[in-house]
């Protein structure tokens, strides 16, 4: 199993309050379980820049901010990581398994935004040094269920409209359609439990 | 006269010491002479949030920050003051000269830099709403003389050596080669008064 896991980078994404926190830490529990050490990271955040950055985009004083400046903002930030933390890890045989990355990025403000899909992967290939996760695992969850789980103050993108928290869930419906290659749909409307194992199965399979 | 400036985005660019920021306030002087308003903005900077991403990107406290991060960031910074700024100025038939643009990009981070004038250029087309200015015009300047005129604290891009420095120089020359028809090199080692005719004149001509 630990072939399937060192130097892999995972990524669990998905709308706000699809439980994607939670299943990371079980996900990097049962990875270090493996024999592997296991890394991870805020995004965007972490580096000096990146939280500098973060400050940036979560600051509900600035809105209203044009989708592409949010798009260059949160690349730059990951741009940073890479460089600084994700790239290194790889190299060393790490696993790096984080919550939100360029998916992220193309369901919010390629999809809900209007910016673009195919524009958000298009800029990440020219400015990152990798776009795709070896494994991007989305959890999807209805809106309902999804604000059940968030009981806490709310920052500048969780706090838009119902209406734009739906595009986003089909963002990252329709960004699992046209990469299925590249992404995995996980129904996490289901228990915590149920979820954690399918991620397990997910990442066994090297998917 | 009036309608080669209404309207119009002036850039003036060159390496640090080039004297566009003298030149910048004497050619907006000029402009208002003709009957236009005419605005200025800091680049990177002015909005809340380009000012914001201004202390990341000149703070020595960065370095090193990767090329792709920097690029990232001063496109975000434009895309802002665009949003905000000139996009509304230049609907409303104001002229708007700024010093510095994506042509420093160019000359920095992409020729100097090694991330490469062509991509930068792709990355301005895939996310700012205008890439290139109705004019912009290139200060070319020796180091020798361009270290005479820079007599303050130097910031993080200025820091650098000047090995780097006459890169930023080859660079901005190379970007003109490349694009005849978008920039106009002068030489501004000659005097302020000198370098201010020529400036009128290219203006003048609608170049």
């Amino acid at each position: 199993m630990k072939d399937r896991v060192a130097g892999k980078f995972i990524v669990l994404d998905g709308p706000d309050g699809c439980g994607k926190s939670t299943q990371a830490r079980l996900l990097r529990d049962w990875i270090g379980q493996q024999g592997v050490e296991v890394c991870a990271y805020r995004d965007p955040g972490t580096t000096v820049v990146g939280e500098k950055i973060r400050e940036i985009l979560l600051d509900p004083v600035h809105d209203p901010m044009a989708d592409n400046v949010e798009v260059l903002l949160y690349m730059a930030a990951r741009a940073q990581l890479w460089k600084e933390k994700i790239g290194p890890d790889l190299a060393a045989g790490h696993c790096v398994v984080m919550d939100r990355w360029i998916s992220s990025t193309c369901a919010y403000q390629g999809y809900a935004g209007g910016f673009g899909i195919e524009k958000v992967i298009q800029l990440g290939t020219d400015c990152l040094e990798r776009v795709w996760p070896d494994v991007t695992i989305i959890l999807d969850v209805d809106r309902d269920t999804a604000m059940t789980r968030m009981d806490r103050q709310l920052d500048r993108m969780e706090q838009k409209s119902n209406d734009y928290q739906e595009k986003v869930r089909q963002g990252f419906m329709k960004l699992t359609e046209m990469f299925p290659e590249k992404l995995v749909l996980l129904d996490a409307n289901q228990n915590v439990e149920k979820v954690h194992k399918q991620i397990i199965e997910t990442v066994s399979a090297g998917k």
